[in-house]
């Protein structure tokens, strides 16, 4: 049987609403001593605080809600660790959903989340809800709840917002195959990903500082998955090109497992650089340069804009964009052009 | 402002209590139009049920809580993102916290769940926790609900429990290289981690099985982390053996890294097998054989186990033992002993 405030009380002989006001810290005319033998009563009882019934007293319930796209994603996995890490030092528990990716569950799991009166919502929209932009959009308007966008977001929403400089990370990436010399740059770009187009574009503006004319036929088009890197590398064996940068690691992956197939050495037979940043643990015989976002910067960032929405302390919508940073490893040959 | 049954009432011209009726289904000699009318009215301003205040009524939080050691590795990311959607489908929110495999963790955090009332608790243990194990078990005595342990157990605690046998995915294993003829076979153990103990027996005792004489020399220590499997194989590469097991893939990664360095080819060199099925996809020049554990059937399993006791259909503590596989690719070559 669950232990109760009651059950406290009447082994302390005093009245249930005394072993309140002890347990939760609250002034009192309670003495001291007797004070103290309430809460060794607590402790031997095994009590713990039910904050179900503390919330309908305080109105706040000290929790959060978290929708992710990906959890088996390491990116979107440390990100829920952040959080909740952050969640539990300010004294509140993270609910985490998943939702694969999918526009019907990102409705539904913000309807999960409000039914279970969430103080606050971290929000990583699902790809596909990118399609269904209006109606998702429509939807985090009548949230009677305070919520910040992570990661993918919506420019024409006004709300909180963090996230990363995607044409940064891309541009600074391609700038120093630039500044390495080489000229032909291939890229494998994934449009169909709002970061995507993005990177895509930071790859365009950086070959238009240099003057280089874009070929068109050196943009190729993957999923993010690695098999479509894997494609994109049996094409680009074919092509004039000294550098690619590749926008995510898994194309990376597939890319380098199809250049190792033809015998091809990075950086001697290509540069590459990739982003996420994620993969060099598990590749030998190439250091590979990619770009980093840090993730824990993020989560943090994130939680305390919603937090300090919560706390009334400031009610206007923050936007706050990071800078990734380029991690420069050896898979960059520097080359005279 | 949140949209509250009062609202709703108002506007239908009924009462509190109608609107609750109605909107729980539940019967009533209100007529079908005006329950229409209700409906019609909660969706227009956009209300959703307030489960804290339902929880009051039934009793019931409809929430589990599920610890975890580390979030960031992929093998519990995957154990979260199934037992999250089992509960999903049952009706049930999951809570998911992480101890970062800390002792301390493990109790603070059982008690927040329990704060939390949930109505039953996933445990999968930290790794420090077995040098608390007294402690830890005296808690789990104590809990007030139903619990779990997962992947991790206590043979000496009489609980619910779903895991691996660990003993069979390594006896099975290395049964497959002696059944390809080697017979000098190392082993890269991490007997320090409650799993890693039974791998290790998995080994010996298909040695033993096979008459094969143990010798202590080729059994090689590591942590479960990268850069021991890398000292193993520094090591390994100075002793006579064909073969290699080795007890997680983390480990398996810095071993191969470590051959490769060494112009050693896998399986030409030297025949290898790892534990978890989880690196294959970032390998390539190698097609690792790796013991599977399932990781969607664990969650299932424990979620059904727990969900049966829940509902009190089930009073007695179930254990089930699921068999890991070996995927077999082609990093064995047979030889002729």
């Amino acid at each position: 049987m669950k232990v109760t405030i009651k059950d406290i009380a009447k082994k302390a002989g005093v009245s249930p609403s005394s072993v309140s006001l002890v347990l939760n810290d609250r002034p009192s005319r309670i003495s001291e001593q007797k004070k103290a033998e309430i809460k060794q009563i607590a402790k031997e009882l095994n009590y713990t605080a039910n904050q179900i019934a503390r919330s309908l007293v305080t109105k706040q319930t000290k929790t959060f809600g978290l929708i992710i796209p990906d959890i088996e994603n390491i990116f979107f996995s440390s990100l829920a660790k952040h959080i909740e890490m952050q969640c539990r030092i300010h004294g509140y528990t993270l609910i985490i959903v998943n939702s694969n990716d999918q526009f019907e569950n990102d409705i539904a799991l913000l309807d999960l989340l409000l039914s279970r009166s969430v103080e606050g919502i971290f929000l990583i929209p699902a790809s596909a809800s990118w399609l269904k932009k209006t109606e998702l959009i429509e939807k985090l308007k009548q949230l009677t709840v305070p919520y910040i966008l992570l990661d993918r977001v919506f420019s024409d929403l006004s709300c909180d917002k963090v996230w990363f400089d995607n044409e940064y990370g891309a541009y600074i990436a391609v700038k120093y195959l630039l500044e390495n010399g080489h000229r032909k740059i291939a890229c494998i770009a994934s449009s169909s990903f709002i970061n995507g187009q993005f990177r895509l574009n930071g790859y365009l503006r950086a070959l238009k500082e240099f003057n280089i004319p874009i070929d068109y036929n050196n943009i190729l088009t993957g999923d993010y998955k690695k098999e479509s890197g894997y494609l994109a590398g049996q094409k680009i064996i074919n092509k004039d090109v000294t550098a690619i940068f590749i926008t995510n690691d898994m194309m990376a992956l597939g890319f380098i497992h199809s250049i190792y197939e033809k015998n091809k050495k990075i950086p001697d037979d290509y540069s590459v650089i990739s982003y996420d940043n994620t993969i060099y643990p598990y590749l030998f015989g190439v250091e590979l340069s990619s770009v980093k976002q840090d993730v824990k910067k993020l989560s943090e960032t994130a939680f305390k804009q919603l937090f300090q929405k919560i706390q009334k302390k400031d009610n206007v919508a923050k936007n706050t964009c990071l800078q990734p940073e380029l991690i420069a490893r050896t898979s960059v040959k520097t080359i005279h052009a």
